[in-house]
């Protein structure tokens, strides 16, 4: 079993867009991997599900998921710092534990993307590395707040922010509600601790 | 719609329940309201379920939920610091969202008490308000970290511990997880930030 089914942020995400009763078109960030977060929003009604990817072992693992659990999800390779859709045309977007893959110039791009395919008074979340998370700060800190380590022989960047730099780049949604969380899994590792910002956010009407 | 459907801390919780393969009999305690946690449990397949309550109209609210919805939950009037259950006899056990409303005494004896019923190698929940919450701190402080607020004309408690406090208690079990969460709902309330500390746990075998 995977504890990805039982992923939190998803529930609040969820809970947003039952409150605010947006429609079915919703974009997933990241989407790829065993088990798609598209498919708990199929399980609670939603039908116009898409999905990017970078990786395309993560695609098809997904693509196996929705074909064994039949469900429709709209999945194709692309990079969420140039998301291949239209200005205001999704009712809700997200991006979960992806993000902060990537560099802070990218980050940047990444959420003016979301936000830009987002329509008006449409729905956001993204969950962003908190700068006191401690788990990935013994890595090589390429640039501030920019860790890299080598994972199965490949680079993998993990970029922590702070509240402020965060919020910057949300300056022009509402945020509705924000999350600061630490994560202290004692029984698999006594050392770290992981650190999230999650935000949840509006597209001005 | 009430959020308490998508109430993200249960989520957690089954995740352990599932991944330690324990038991159906699950005692909540705070088990009344409109949306009780247990009807969650029994969509996850959990069928030997209990709670307490002190509130009489919240274990109506209760019972009617389950009637509506054709499950089976045995709920009775009881306080968490004198638990009615015999010693060792359930497989999981949580509370959540109301052990804070206890002076930290009383706190301290409804954890003792939360652990006794539970069978060595059972799963327990609970969070606590942590002591940097600042939603509460505006109210009347009877005793360190004890508020004291005057809801419908009726006195509330809310206790906020440190994690030091909370791991005092919890020292004769395992701690498979720690949650360390503020939550600022921007949309509802700019001022103030909710604090968390949830402990998942395992009484040792």
């Amino acid at each position: 079993m995977n504890r990805n089914e039982f992923t939190t942020e998803i529930y609040d995400f969820l809970w947003f867009l039952k409150q605010k009763e947006v429609g079915n078109k919703i974009l997933d960030c990241g989407a790829g991997g065993r088990y798609p977060k598209l498919g708990l929003l199929a399980k609670y009604g939603y039908k116009d599900l898409y999905g990017i990817d970078i990786s395309d072992d993560s695609l098809e693992s997904a693509k196996q998921f929705a074909k064994e659990n039949n469900i429709e999800i709209n999945l194709q390779k692309a990079n969420m710092k140039e998301i291949p859709f239209e200005d205001n045309s999704f009712d809700a977007v997200y991006s979960y534990n992806t993000i902060f893959h990537m560099t802070k110039k990218e980050i940047h791009q990444a959420v003016n993307e979301m936000i830009r395919i987002l329509k008006p008074g449409g729905i956001g979340f993204i969950n962003f590395l908190d700068i006191d998370d401690d788990l990935h700060k013994s890595a090589e800190e390429l640039a501030p707040g920019e860790y890299v380590e080598i994972f199965d022989g490949e680079k993998v960047i993990h970029t922590l922010l702070t509240e402020e730099e965060c919020e910057i780049m949300l300056k022009d949604v509402h945020i509705l509600e924000k999350q600061k969380k630490f994560i202290h899994r004692l029984e698999l590792d006594s050392k770290y601790k992981f650190g999230f910002l999650d935000y949840f956010f509006q597209k001005k009407k």
